[in-house]
C-alpha cells in the first residue's frame, strides 16, 4: 500500500551527517524515557511533526484544553560538535503494516536526505523478572560496529533477545542496514512490568559514552531509586512467601 | 494508503470564508442531532455527497424503496451574512485508518480550497451518569480562541474529557490546527446511554450564540422534555432502590 | 486505498447499451443460481476475468488437476436483440473495503465505458423462515423505475428488507444511481438456510419478463421441487412438535 | 491497494528463460526444506532481497548479534545448462491481501521480465495422519503439462487436495496460468504435524528428475530417517493403546 505519512517542518536545521536516535514507546518505555530525557537535557528543539493514518484518529487535551494530534516528532540537538536528530513520540503505528510504512516513508523522504552517519534505535529487553543491574544489550547492522560499542558499555550476548526485535527499533536498524548506514539497536534490560527509569539510566550512560557528553541525571536518578525500592520490596515479598510455604510444610 | 474518497457536487455554492460545522454520529449523537436540526432550521441545501470505501458497502431503502448509498454530505446555509458548511451523515469511517483518510482527503481536496474562517466539530462527552444540566465543554486549536467561546457559553474544564477526543471531531480540529484554521470542538455533556436531545439543545444554544441567530427549538424541546422525564424516572428508581436496601438491613 | 483490480479480456464483445446483470454469491445464493442458470441457457460466453487482492489467495483444482484462481467473470449473451453482460463468480471481496474497491474499479474502468442501459443486481432476502411462495422484492435507483418493474412481477414493499442491502448488489445499484444509470436490485425471498433454487425460479421468471424471453427451466424446476418437499417436511415436523407438546400438557 | 514491495539486487545474473522454483514456508515446510536443500547443493547464489510491509516489522539476530530483516530472497543456480531461480524465505505475507500483492508485484516487476520457461511452486499436502511413503501430488496450469510430470514421478489425483492450494504456491501458479507460463504446483504428502524432511526427500527426487541432476542427499536422509522412527513410534503407541483398551473391556 502507498501510505500518507505527512511530515510538517517547523524549521530545517543545518546539519552535517547527523546521528539519528529513535526513542519511541516500547517494553518498559526504556528507549523513550532515555531519548526524551537526553533530548531535553541537550536543549533539543522540535523541528518537524509526523502524521499518519496509522496513528489513532485522536487528539489529546492539555491543561489549557488545547488539542494535540497523535503524532511523532523530530527534534534537533547539537552536542560535542555533532548534530543529533531524535525521533520521539507517544505512538507507534497501530498495525504491523502501518509501522513498516511510516518507517519506510521516513527513511526514503527524510532520513536518507539527511545523510545520516549513524542510527541508534533504543528499546527495552523484557526479561519478565526484576533486574538488579540492567545491562544494555546491542544488535548491529554490521559486525564491524561491535567492538566500538562494547567499549562504550554495550553488551553483545548471542541469543539475546531470542525473539529478535520488533517495531520502529527493528525497522530503522533494518532499513539502516539496507541503505548501508551504520546502525545499532540498544536494548535496556527490564522486567517490562513498569516504566523502567533505572534501565533508562543505564541506557543514558551508554549514550553519554557514545556522544562524549555528560548530562545531569538528578531527575532520572530519583525515579530510578524508586525502582530499586520496588525491586527490593518484590524480593522481600518473594522471600517471605518462601518462608511461609516452608512453615506450611512443618506445621 | 492512498484512499478513494469521492466527492460529488450537486452545485458549488458561492461562499466567502465559510464556517465549517461537523455533526457526524458520536456519543449520544449530540453533535449530529444539533447539526442536523440547525441545518434544517436554517434552510440548508445539500450541495455535495461523499463516498468512501471506509463506509459500509451498503444501501438503505426509503419508503419508496429507493436506495441511498452509505455516505456523508455537505450542506450549505447562509446565516447572518455568514456562509456555513455542514458536514452531516449517518456514518463515520468504519476503521481508524479509514476515518483518518476520509478527513485527510476532505481537508486537502475540499475544505482547504474553501478558505474556511472557523471549524466547529460537534460531539458528545459521555459521563456514564444522568446529567441534569448538560454543559457544553470545549477544546481549541489555539489558546487565544478560549475567551470568545467562554463568552458564548462554552465551558473549558482542564482534564475533561480525560480520554481526549476521537473520530472526525478529533481529526478535523487536529487538521484545522495543522493548517492554522481557528478550530474548536464542542462537546455536549451526556450520559451516553441514548440519543440525547437535551444535550443537543444546550449545544444548539451555544451555536446560536456563535452564529448570532435564534432558531425555533419547539421540536427539539419536546424531545428534550422526554429526556427530563426519563432522568427523573431513573433517579426515582435509584432512590427507591436505596430505600429498599436500607429496609433490607433493618429486617 | 488504491486497489489492484485486474481485468483480463478474452475478447471484447460488440455491444450497444448493454444490460448488466450481477449474480454473485449471497443469501441463499438466489441471485447467483438465477444468473448462472440464465446465462447458460442464453449460451453466454465468458469474455473477461477479474482478479483482486480481495479475493482469497487461493486456487481450486478441477478433475484434471488444472488450477483455477479465485476470480469473478464477465459473460456476454445476446437475447431478443439486447446485449446482456453477466457478472458472475464464486467470491465477493473478503473485506468491506475490498468489496467497495472492486465494484468501484469495475464501474470506472469497465461498466461506465460500456454505456449501460440498465443494471440489475440479484440477491436474496433472508426471512429466517420457510417460504411457500417466494416473492421477488425490488429496490430502485430512481422512483420512476418502479411501475415498469411491478408490471414484470417485482414487489415493492416499504420497509423490506429493513436492514437494507449489502455487498456487490448494494454497491452496483448505488454506483448506478451515482452515475445516472437506471438500476434495480431484485431480491428473491428465501429462508436463507440453504441454496434456494425455488426462489431462483421466481427470480428467473421476473428476469424472463424483463428480457422478453422464455428459457427451459426443467433442471431448475427439479431442484425447486426438492425445496418444496423440504419445506413440507419442516412444516410437518413443526406441527408434530406442537401436537406433542399439547399432549404433554394433557398427560 | 498499491503495495510497496521492494526488490534490492546484489547482482543480476545472466539467464536464458530460467525456471522458477518457489519454496516458501507452508504445511510441514516440505517445499521450503526441499528448495533450500536443493539450492544449497547446487551452489546457489543469493542475488536479490525482497522487502514488504506485509512481512512482520521485525529483525532477527544471528550469533554475531547482526540483524536480519524479515524478507524473501531470490537465489540463482545453473544446473545442466538450465538457469534456475529460487524464491526462498522464512515468511509469507501476513495477510491474504499482502500475499496477493507481493506475488503480483514480483510477477509484474521481476518474473515477467525474466521470460520464465517454467514455474514450479513447492508445498505440502497435509493429510493429518502419519504417511509411510509420501507421494508428490501435482496441479498444473495447463492439462498438457501432466504427462511429462507423471513421467518424473508426480501423482495427479482428482480431488486431492480437496481444499485447493493457498498462499504463494497458489498465487504463482495462478499468475503463471494468467501469463501463459507453464506452471505446476508440487505437493509433498505429509502429516503436517512437524517439519517433514522425509516428504522433502520425495519432493527432491521429483525435482532431480525434472532438472536431470542428482544431488547428495546424505544430510536430508539422516533427518528423514528420524521421521521414519517417529512414524514407527506413533504406530506402536496407537497399536498399544488399542490393546490396552481391549484389555480394559476384558478385565
Amino acid at each position: 500500500m502507498g501510505s500518507t505519512t505527512t511530515v510538517r517542518y517547523d524549521f530545517t536545521p543545518e546539519m552535517d551527517h547527523p546521528i539519528l536516535i529513535e526513542g519511541l514507546p516500547g517494553v518498559g518505555n526504556v528507549g523513550k524515557i532515555a531519548a526524551d530525557y537526553l533530548c531535553e537535557k541537550l536543549d533539543g528543539k522540535k523541528f518537524a511533526t509526523i502524521y499518519s493514518e496509522s496513528f489513532p484518529p485522536q487528539v489529546t487535551l492539555d491543561n489549557d484544553c488545547v488539542v494535540h494530534m497523535a503524532c511523532n516528532e523530530l527534534w534537533y540537538a547539537k552536542v560535542n560538535g555533532k548534530d543529533v536528530v531524535f525521533l520521539r513520540g507517544n505512538y507507534q503505528g497501530s498495525t504491523p503494516e502501518g509501522q513498516y510504512l511510516i518507517c519506510d516513508d521516513l527513511m526514503r523522504d527524510v532520513f536518507l536526505r539527511m545523510d545520516l552517519s549513524y542510527i541508534y534505535t533504543l528499546g527495552g529487553y523484557g526479561t519478565g523478572q526484576m533486574v538488579d543491574k540492567p545491562r544494555v544489550l546491542g544488535a548491529v547492522s554490521d559486525i564491524t560496529l561491535k567492538q566500538e560499542l562494547e567499549e562504550k558499555g554495550v553488551v553483545f550476548s548471542p541469543g539475546e533477545p531470542a525473539a529478535g526485535i520488533i517495531g520502529a527499533s527493528a525497522l530503522l536498524i533494518g532499513f539502516g542496514q539496507m541503505y548501508n548506514i551504520p546502525s545499532a539497536c540498544l536494548m535496556g534490560e527490564t522486567s517490562g512490568y513498569f516504566l523502567d527509569h533505572k534501565s533508562a539510566v543505564a541506557m543514558l550512560q551508554v549514550l553519554e559514552n557514545i556522544l562524549g557528553v555528560t548530562v545531569d541525571k538528578t531527575d532520572l536518578d530519583a525515579k530510578s531509586q524508586q525502582i530499586d525500592e520496588l525491586t527490593a520490596k518484590v524480593k522481600e515479598i518473594e522471600t517471605g512467601q518462601n518462608t511461609n510455604s516452608d512453615l506450611g510444610y512443618i506445621g
